[in-house]
């Protein structure tokens, strides 16, 4: 069974992918008849070094994504995981000496395709009489020993495009570019790890990795690596990763040791989640801070990928500030990201936490209920809630997930809590905000935060005044918010419906001369009354509506439970009789 | 069996993948106590809007990496796929309002989760007398009939932090801008499309597909789509994928028609391949322009993921000029991409192949070997070569693929055919450059280049005199380019043995009244005794490398074909008595 791909012909790829990045980048110009893609400003280039390089398709965004100002002026792509045609390559050497480029610098990763058919292409332009130079990069760490292929050429090829690309815009000559990208080349390493492989188009996946084995040393066309290793966490991969490249008895290791100053890279080998990469840069960088290596830079990202491998590969690059300063330097290339030009080692990564306002006793204070009425109506809730649970999770069970009850003795097993601490705010305002954080916390779910959005917003209209007003403004804050918020609205069967129902028999507070007892007992009837008309509607909100109405022939238990709480507070209230 | 992940623990990922972000991005502080990465400039924002966005991990590099002058303010990330905590929110608000600015925008997703958490934390805000506004973003187009809950938040809402953030960062204030952004979340939609399901860290993948289907209408947290649809090509995928976002009777839809302006996002879900990512935007860019619409913009890349999700999703933006503009700003977002400001649609995507450069007639077209004799030694080498075709194969068969043989033979049938359609070039160094491009052509594969290379090179020298001192030049010139890009030396056991023991022998044609027979004679003894000798040596290069040295007991089988072409030329030449 060969992969699934979002493709339209497997032989059609390589061109395709190419077709879509050029057509999305305005700065990009495909050369009719071949697969290359030049800077559409190359007119402007006079005078200037041309800088060319490319290889296989699979590996984007490299290497179209790195053409613009301040790096390629253009790239060759061959079909997937296979060396660019000859005949292309010297199409674009020619595009761009006509277009009146002093001279062309060739990026090529070291593998022996690419190396032919970019050589044989250089040779055949230098016998047109074009000035051609060619840098074979081989930044590959895994090989502990030397191979006659040298190293391979993998993401670090991608640093020298920047290198490169900033001194050809800085109007350097072609050996001069040349002589100093190929010191930079020598001065990095890169090492990939992978948990799986990637398949080519139309083909089965390159290799077979157990559920508890990551492969370590592979290379971006999907070939196996140098070896195997059981499964671990991200820190010991990435420890394990840093020792092998940076080892000096393996030959191709990158001399990276205490005191050096690097250019990071944290590669996206193509298929890992972006969580994971974040994971192992964070991991990258604590392991080499810890060996008092100094990260000047650290990119991370998809830079050079093989297909929809989900592994990393690890970048080191030696430099110093000149070099730094080419890392830092403008581009346009659409794949090269906003990097901050400050060191990623030796600076502040946090601030501290802002201060919590400091209380200020509202005028309210002494003018609310008095204390010992507040902790006898809150009792009365608890005790109510408590007693309900069976009920609430009962009805709960035929339309959600059966936890109403329990959720809501938790809010009141806090608030008992919470009492025995001490006593409660006297400022009515004060009090709904304490309550508001408490159930936030300590209730949890959509339930807690519905809660803390109604106190809260009652709370407001209490700051200034706590008279029977204050008090109908109060409940008309808090259903707002939560109707604002939580998107239900009366009739959608939800806690609301009760809560309204009430808030519209409070209205009456605000009439001058009303009574408490008198509107809060018809605001209590009428919460109750909406309660048990939620058993007819259909759920319009909350996870009750994903039920079918035909199965839901009981009330709903947030309904109740909300006109439980207005009776409990009714009847301790009437109790002590305010 | 939960999936495969590179992280260090299941509860730590949120924090670590932040933590590695915060640490290579230093544009960003994360604030003490809380999962929120906050501008590290916040103290120059004073008197400005700060903008606050976030939710649930999994969707990197939303939402820190949008945090950057012209972008986010700050983000405040939950657990994987799920909501912040309110008190974070909370404090990221506090501490933008310690920080000087003047009122706060929250940018959030249509989530429950995300709606009634970020709504609590400013309703706690203006309690403290914060000024904090909300926009809502749902830019889902997938479902055809109204939920009460409304359209999902997708990756559109990464256009609305940068509309945002060009607002802000142009001193607009925070009414304008909450109007402003509310009209443009209005004016987008968003589809995707996956090839398969992610997982979240400790789980099993959330929905599984066959091998043949594709999941259409995703939101970004694994959920299942709308529906599912057989698979096929990228094409028919987009086509469908365009109909759904844009037809009318859908109520979600984007109303884009001909004549519309629109901002493209190609968005990667996480694990796609990028290849696959360039032929989604080829085929959706070829699809809108179809339909008359004008992409202004197009941006290509991952924006909001869903962990590894293989697959993508498009929005699309209606845009006017202001729109534009503001889309076109700049910043300092790691993740926003460098985007050309010039419209997709309408531009020129390709210039013109260059011209291959004239041939001119060179000084030694007269020079060189007569017509009669290039054809005759031309002909006894093809002849020779088709005669060795099986023994070659023997040959390669032991170390190779077994394929020597017929590939000479395959470059031997090419020279004949080209023979025929006319006389081959009287000069020499044309001579040679004609056959390197025929065999690259024709012979293909290393050895095509291989020799292509050579006689690319050797024909430099030729090109100024064509007397014996530069036909040895032309050996030393062709052996060079072979060594250089092909990286084998003599001793390698590879075609290059009988070559370079032959330019040895060939070095007596630069002294003055050396015999072109004698010399030539011994080359050719030279170059067979070389190849004989390869017998006993180690294969350094070439495909043979890979092969341990005891299996070889035969000689190179390219050594033994390069020797019988030198014997082949001096004997056609002895025949013509030159």
């Amino acid at each position: 069974m060969t992969s699934k791909k979002l493709v339209n012909t497997v032989a059609g790829c390589a061109d395709d992918a190419l077709a879509g990045l050029v057509a999305c980048n305005p700065n990009l110009h495909l050369l009719q008849g071949h697969r290359v893609a030049l800077r559409s400003d190359l007119d402007s280039l006079k005078g200037r070094v041309a800088l060319l390089s490319g290889g296989g398709s699979g590996h984007e965004p490299a290497h179209a994504g790195f053409v613009g100002k301040g790096m390629l002026t253009g790239v060759i792509a061959g079909a997937v995981f296979t060396s660019p045609a000859v005949g292309s390559i010297l199409a674009a050497i020619r595009a761009v000496a006509q277009a009146g480029t002093v001279g062309t610098l060739l990026i090529v990763k070291n593998y022996t395709g690419d190396r032919l058919n970019f050589g044989l292409a250089r040779e055949q332009a230098r016998a047109e009489g074009i000035p051609v130079e060619m840098v074979v990069v081989g930044d590959d760490s895994a090989f502990t020993v030397l191979k006659k292929a040298g190293r391979r050429g993998l993401c670090g090829t991608v640093l020298i495009h920047k290198v490169a690309g900033a001194l050809a815009e800085a109007g350097v000559g072609l050996e001069e570019i040349t002589d100093r990208v190929s010191v930079v080349a020598k001065a990095m390493g890169t090492l990939g790890v992978s948990l799986s492989s990637c398949s080519v188009p139309g083909s089965r996946p390159t290799f077979e990795l157990s559920p508890d084995e990551v492969e370590l040393g592979l290379g971006i066309h999907g070939e196996a690596g140098v070896r195997r290793i059981k499964m671990a966490s991200a820190d010991e991969i990435v420890t394990l990763m840093l020792d092998h490249m940076t080892n000096s008895s393996n030959v191709s290791h990158v001399p990276v040791q205490s005191g050096s100053s690097v250019v990071l890279m944290v590669n996206n080998l193509g298929g890992l989640s972006f969580l994971e990469l974040g994971i192992m840069a964070d991991a990258a960088v604590r392991s080499l801070e810890g060996r008092g290596v100094k990260i000047a830079r650290a990119l991370v990202g998809t830079f050079m990928s093989a297909l929809e491998m989900p592994g990393i590969s690890l970048t080191l690059l030696l430099v110093d500030e000149p070099l730094l300063k080419l890392i830092d330097a403008e581009t346009t290339a659409s794949a090269w990201p906003n990097v901050a030009k400050v060191s990623v080692t030796g600076r502040k990564r946090s601030r501290a936490a802002p201060a919590e306002p400091l209380e200020v006793p509202d005028s309210t204070a002494t003018g609310g209920l008095a204390l010992r009425q507040t902790v006898l109506v809150l009792e009365r809730v608890c005790a109510t809630l408590l007693g309900l649970e069976e009920h609430l999770n009962a009805l709960d069970r035929a339309a959600g997930d059966g936890d109403c009850g329990t959720t809501h003795s938790r809010a009141a097993r806090a608030i008992q809590g919470w009492l025995k601490e001490g006593p409660p705010p006297a400022s009515p305002a004060q009090l709904l905000s304490k309550l508001s954080f408490l159930l936030l916390e300590k209730m949890g779910g959509s339930s807690g935060a519905l809660y803390g959005l109604f106190l809260t917003a009652a709370a407001q209209p209490l700051k200034a005044k706590t008279d029977l007003p204050a008090w109908s403004a109060a409940m008309d804050a808090g259903l707002e918010a939560m109707q604002k918020y939580g998107k239900a609205a009366p009739g959608d069967r939800t806690m609301l419906d009760s809560l309204w129902a009430a808030g519209q028999e409070l209205q009456a507070w605000k009439s001058p001369g009303a009574n408490l007892f008198h509107v809060l007992t018809k605001a209590v009837q009428s919460a109750e009354a909406a309660a048990e008309a939620t058993k007819t509607m259909e759920a319009g909100a909350g996870r009750a509506s994903y039920i079918s109405s035909a199965r839901l022939d009981q009330p709903d238990p947030g309904a109740v439970a909300t006109a439980a709480i207005l009776r409990a507070i009714l009847e301790a209230l009437q109790q002590e009789g305010v």
